[in-house]
This record gives structure tokens, sequence and C-alpha cells, in this order.
């Protein structure tokens, strides 16, 4: 079953990578800015960048839990596709957080919208998985089952 | 198989919800008591919301690990009712952090321990589909696939 | 399925087990050096095994997911062996940056060359996969699904 996650398997990927970038770039700003390790303040340009990454973390395991539930449970093809939107998202927010804390914003909203989405369709996929499994598994589809 | 997983699945979201109600909080006493991104820093108050929600984060990944190693390989019920315990007792942390770090402590304790209870049956669960794949398959219920 | 990947879910304890000890070390240096929470900065000592934590807490559920991706996409042997080098590359960092900033760049590099590893195979056994599903499902050992 996994095997078929590749849509899924192939936005991780990505995701991966770009937290991959943001480390790149913090350790690039520790160098350009003179804080070494394990020094996390400094100059206000280096504490933006420190701190997008550092944001982009936190919401790291979140996105990839929402993102595998909603594929699993509701649509890949849906999942995969907010997937590849915030993650988009979340570049514009590194990017404009790095240049002043206004233009997070924008991005910032558009990548929370995008991960509400993702967490509204896990809850309808559980939802109606659940249904389907206890409750009425000859109405909803279990009929292969039944 | 993993569509059978809902309850796993559904303590899982109301992690999700957990990490973004403490998220938001944050947001909320980044207005209150004048922190504003990048700052990290300021009155006592504040930093005990900020590190109430970065302490629940650094934990999260973890948690869902656990959680989910615990439900496939030793029981999806233990595991979704000590998922619950454990999401209770974070609430009950980040609540007490909010007020003092004293009040952090009790939940803190309680949250810990069912941890350790989900790693616990993570690993006696592990052991034993080692056991039944690689050592002794037709003595430990491998009747099926021997 | 899942229920065979007890090699990535040994490593996955190994990963908690280890992140765990991490958080009980940072407990205890807050303890000897006198830094109560929700204070994170003081001497440099603390502040190096502070960080030592952090930084780890950030990469493990990127190292997680890579661990998983390139397990069921590509090889379990391989990805299994490649997670005990990166946990055992984990604590070289944690103990070297507790002794000093420049001891942390070796276990470093090395647990980052290693993370790369899993990340290129799940690359490539991902992109297999989709070429298995999408493309030539006969050519490339599809046979038994064709
Ligand atoms: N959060 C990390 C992101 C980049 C990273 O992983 N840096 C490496 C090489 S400079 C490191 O050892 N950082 C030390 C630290 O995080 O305290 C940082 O602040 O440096
Ligand atoms: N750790 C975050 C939690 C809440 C959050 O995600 N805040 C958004 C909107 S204020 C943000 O962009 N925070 C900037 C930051 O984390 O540096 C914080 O400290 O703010
Ligand atoms: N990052 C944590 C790692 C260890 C931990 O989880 N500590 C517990 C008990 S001292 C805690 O509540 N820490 C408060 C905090 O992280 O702000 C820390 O800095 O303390």
């Amino acid at each position: 079953m996994l095997e078929e996650s590749v849509g899924l398997a192939a936005v991780t990927i990505l995701a991966i990578l770009e937290q991959a970038y943001f480390c790149l770039q913090v350790i690039q700003a520790r160098r350009k800015f003179g804080v070494p390790p394990p020094a996390t303040s400094g100059p206000a340009e280096f504490q933006r960048v420190f701190r997008a990454q550092a944001n982009s973390s936190e919401y790291f395991p979140i996105f990839i839990s929402a993102l595998w539930l909603s594929g699993i449970f509701f649509s890949q093809g849906l999942s995969s596709a907010c997937g590849l939107l915030y993650l988009g998202g979340r570049l514009a927010y590194f990017r404009g957080y790095s240049q002043s804390p206004e233009q997070r914003l924008g991005p910032l909203y558009f990548s929370s919208q995008v991960l509400w989405l993702l967490i509204g369709s896990s809850g309808l996929g559980v939802l109606l998985a659940f249904l389907r499994l206890y409750l009425a598994p000859g109405l909803l589809g279990g009929f292969g089952s039944a």
C-alpha cells in the first residue's frame, strides 16, 4: 500500500530538501554576520534568518503528519497538491522573513490556510474511515469487505 | 492496513490541533506583551508561554513516532488511550507553565510517564514482531503464514 | 506490511531513546549550571548542551522521515544500517558540542553525510516506484501486478 504513496513520498522528500536548504542558509548567515554556535542572537538580519528556519522546523512534523493523514484517508492527489503549495508558501515565508518581519506575514497566512486544508481533509477522511469500519460497513462503500 | 488505524489517526489530528492552539497562544502573547518577531525574549510571562510551546514542539515528533509504533506493533487501543492522556498532560503542562515554572512540573512528570509507556510498549511490540518474523515463526502465532 | 519493518521500527525506538537521553542531559545541565526554566541562556557550558539537544531535536523528524522513506521505497537493510550510523554520529555530536563548538564539527559532517545518503536513496526509491507504477509497469518488475 505505502509503495503506492509515491506522490506523498515525493512531497516529503521535497520538504526535507527545503529544510536542508533553510539549515544551509542559517549556517551561511552565521558566517556572514559572525554569530558562531552556540550563540543564537546577533544582528537583526541574522535573527530573522535564524527564526525563519526555527519556525519552519517547528511546523515540519505537523505538516508531514497532516500530509500523510490527508493523503491516506482522504486523497493523495489533493494532499500532494496542497503539500506543494505549502512548501512554496514556506519558501516565500523564509525569503520574506529574511528581508523583514512584515514580509513573512503574507506567506505565513497562505501556508497556514493550506495547512488547515490538510488538517480538515484529514479529519474528514478519518471520520469517513471510522464510519466505514465501525458504524455502517454495508452503507459506506464497505461492500468489498462485508 | 493503515486505513484501519483510525484511532491512531484521530489522536494524531488532536495532537496537531493542540500544537496549533499552542502556536495561537504564542502569537497572542507576542501581542499582549509586545514581543514582535524575530524577538524571543521579553517579560517572564511571555517567556513561559513561548517556552511551553517550544518544549511541546520538540516532543511532538517523538510522541507521534511512539504513538504509531506502539499502535502498529503492540495495540491500537492502548496506544490511542495513552495518546489521549499524553495530550491532556501536555495541555495541563502548557497551562501550568503559563502560570509559573513550578506548575509545569506535575503535568510534565505525568506526560513523561505516559510517553515512557508508549516507548515501552513499542519496544515490546517490535521485539515480538522480530521474534515472530525471524526466530520462531512457528511458535509465536505465525501459523497462518508458516 | 508495516509489521515487517522491524528494522526501521527498532532504529526509530533507538532514536527516541537518544532524544530522551539528550533531554535528561539538558535537565541535568540546568541544575548544574543554575539555569531554571524558562531561561535558556547561561554559562557557555550550559549553552552548548542546550543547543546540542535543540539542534538534534530539529533534525529528528527529518531523520525519521528519510529513514522510513528510504526503508520502504529502497532498502530496509541499508536504511537501518544508515540509521544506526546517524544515531552514533548524533551521540558524538552531542558529546563533542558539550565539550567545545569545534568538537561538534566532525560528527556533524559525518551525520549529515549519512543523512544525505538516506535522502538520496529515498529519492531513488521513490523514482523507481513512480516508474513502476505509472510509466512502465511491464518493464520494471511489475510483472506480478500487470
Ligand atoms: N539551528 C541550526 C541550523 C543550522 C545547523 O544545523 N547548523 C549546524 C552547523 S553551524 C550546527 O551545529 N548548529 C549549532 C546549533 O544549532 O547550535 C543553527 O542555528 O545553526
Ligand atoms: N514559535 C512561534 C510560534 C507561533 C508562530 O508560528 N508565530 C508566527 C506568527 S507571529 C511567526 O511567524 N513567528 C515568528 C517566529 O517564530 O520567529 C513564535 O515564536 O512566534
Ligand atoms: N529543551 C528542554 C529539554 C529538557 C526538558 O524537556 N526539560 C523540561 C524539564 S526542566 C522542561 O519543562 N523544560 C522547560 C523548557 O523547555 O522551557 C529544556 O530546555 O529544558
